[in-house]
């Protein structure tokens, strides 16, 4: 058996051919995948079954055996995914750039893919479907590694959609599946074979790839997001924000974590949130300006830069917008980050000056996401400011290149000016 | 005196600020810094001829003393470079993406300034300007640290610019210079404050960053450039692009370091492109097949993996492009690479499947180069495939932002399907 080392050198010198390859071929690859997933059917469920059962006997939470199900419905959505992702466009080959730099001497910078991509994700069989999809629409090998709970699942899952690959044409080293938990320290070190790293998980896990790495980690460690709801704002705006941000959905990097409220109106709204959040369950930690207002736990400095993940929110008054974008910018993880208000202005200060991939006005969190931005799906959410930033689709799985052709020209010409540049987009 | 952590993370809660200038703002800051350079000649030439003595009486080789100058001709160059840069478009601003995700919800993807970035360079007094002036045009604030040996020169030129700056209504922590090369351990501690670090220098010195810091780094170790003369070249066209790419300028990235030829026609083309290289005082290293065909010293292993920097070249015959591809895609740095070919399938061929930053056609590799591509200068050339790959002008030095607006959106209506996206660019 071949190495992680081994397996993702080759797949590194394979890498071009699988950039070369054409969106007809690529999308051909993606129906047949798509058609034999659910002519597999039957063997994945099974294999599937095998792991919800091995999971109950290893007594993990009833919640977290939801996410490790995948089902008629789980395939059905990742059906309906693959065919979204085959309408999209090709994000590969898109010119950026056409200039004519001098006579005869032309320049283009085109999109390609980045080459080798490992993902590590967690155990999420519709994940590994997405993922790997993705990869191939945009011309990239990939390495994965899905989290152990789902194994036989990821197995069954990653032989159909590989050999439904191949028999399509796509280079046999396009996509590669790593099972055991200790083969991850050696795909860190592949530095010079894999190009990207997309972590996927818990906070330490993903600062732990990032601290143990020398490849590019896309990726995001803390998910702190905040809801700063104005002087201005309208009050069942407000309430509708803050509970679906809070409680739609707590275990998500884009749910928020801390709420900002203006002092000129926190006696009118700081009761009303604090009510609201209280009805839909939620415990509030609240700094001693809001307990005088509502009954709720104090919250501590600690408060202020702390991910629940989990039914409790902590809520400050600030004096104003300037202070609610200075309090983000300090405690925030640069994830996504809402104003609520009426007042146009105040919304394009805080969408200015916040330092977030996500700056919204009345509108929840929880839109921070590649389906809801129509990106067909995500590989995952950025929080660094290079590359990609916000949910990654298509678009930031691809680099570019630059193509310059000409006749003989030679760069003494114009050091010696004999020749000079006239720069011409084309 | 504050640490460099301290005004690292005090530049961090003002580059929002600098992010919000106009454009207006900002090209006025650049007018009154070239302003400010041509009045201030006399101070700067006179730093820079205490510099020079202390370089003589330091024993420093007079080639690097030439580069430590700064007279009237380079003035005049930074400050044609500077108008060039005014003149450029808003990097800031650009929308690249709005869509209608729904009724009255709106994504806007917005481009904007990394935020804080570091550059580590070499001593040249000229970087210092162009660098701080695409900082500037950017929206970025910086942190500077240039060559000791031109330290007196840096600090004149540093305190102009500033001053310029400042007096222009940019914000007075836009810009810092770092002084101490002890302080250049601290820079690199600042992954809270630092978004993004580009070192210039030797390549020991570039992975010496890349290994001893968190931050993202964005430059290139190797520059290990290849012409492939293929069989269908034209003779005269390949001696002209090979003694370019070779001897114009021996000590840069973007020179060549092996030379590949075709089989096919290798009786020809070797005699030919040895004689002329070795006319033009190049020591040829060729494999066995080479010195079959022409005097020359013998080429090791290890030469397809060495970046001479010197008038030295490895000679290599290959069976097609094929092979080239291969030989560059494993020896290559991913930098800058050309093909010389008469035929445009090879070279479409070439350009596709080499994976590198730069794909040539009948053109020497040293075209690669931010001013030679119209961008007005550049920070540095990278070899990462990630954010920003070639050489990196405005357009590398900006991320972007989503801004969402809507009102009172939330997704638990998406996610009950009491709503659904519909998904318009508009």
């Amino acid at each position: 058996m071949l190495s992680i080392a081994e397996v993702a050198a080759h797949m590194k010198l394979q890498s071009p051919v699988m950039a070369a390859t054409s969106l007809d071929e690529r999308n051909e690859a993606l129906v047949r995948i798509r058609e034999a997933l659910l002519n597999n059917r039957d063997k994945i469920f099974a294999a599937n079954a095998a792991d919800l059962d091995a999971a109950q006997k290893n007594g993990v939470a009833a919640p977290i055996v939801k996410r490790l199900k995948f089902d008629e419905s789980k395939l059905e959505g990742v059906c309906e995914g693959i065919r979204d992702l085959v309408s999209l466009p090709d994000p590969v080959g898109r010119v950026q750039l056409r200039r004519e730099l001098d006579q005869g001497l032309v320049l283009v910078r085109e999109t390609c893919p980045i080459g080798v991509i490992g993902v590590i994700f967690e155990a999420r069989p519709d994940a590994l479907v997405q993922i790997s999809t993705l990869c191939l629409k945009s011309g990239n090998c990939a390495l994965l590694k899905g989290g152990s709970e789902t194994m036989r699942t990821n197995r069954a899952l990653f032989e159909v959609i590989h050999a439904a690959a191949i028999e399509a044409g796509l280079p046999e080293g396009c996509l590669h599946q790593v099972e055991a938990r200790e083969e991850i320290s050696e795909l860190l070190a592949c530095d010079e074979s894999v190009d990207l790293l997309i972590p996927r998980g818990s906070n330490e896990f993903v600062r732990y790839i990032m601290d143990h790495t020398r490849i590019p980690v896309m990726g995001h460690a803390d998910g702190i997001c905040h809801v700063y709801v104005d002087a201005e704002a309208d009050l069942q705006t407000a309430i509708d924000v803050v509970v679906d941000a809070k409680t739609q959905y707590v275990a998500v990097c884009n749910a928020c974590e801390t709420l900002l409220v203006a002092r000129e109106a926190a006696s009118t709204l700081v009761p009303a949130l604090v009510a609201a959040l209280q009805a839909a369950g939620v415990e509030v930690r609240g700094d001693e300006e809001v307990r005088a207002l509502a009954d709720c736990e104090p919250a501590t400095d600690e408060d202020w830069d702390t991910e629940y993940l989990s039914l409790v929110i902590s809520v400050k008054v600030v004096a104003d917008v300037d202070e609610a974008i200075d309090h983000i910018n300090r405690h925030g993880s640069h994830h996504t980050d809402a104003i609520v208000t009426q007042n146009a202005a105040t919304a394009e200060r805080f969408q200015q000056l916040v330092d977030s991939a996500g700056v919204y006005w009345n509108v929840s969190t929880r839109f921070a996401d590649g389906f809801r931005y129509g990106f067909g799906a995500e590989v995952g959410i950025s929080t660094s400011k290079l590359h990609a930033r916000g949910p990654v689709g298509l678009d930031g799985l691809v680099t570019y290149k630059y193509k310059l052709s000409g006749n003989g020209h030679v760069v003494a010409d114009y050091a010696s000016g004999k020749k000079s540049f006239h720069f011409r987009d084309i």
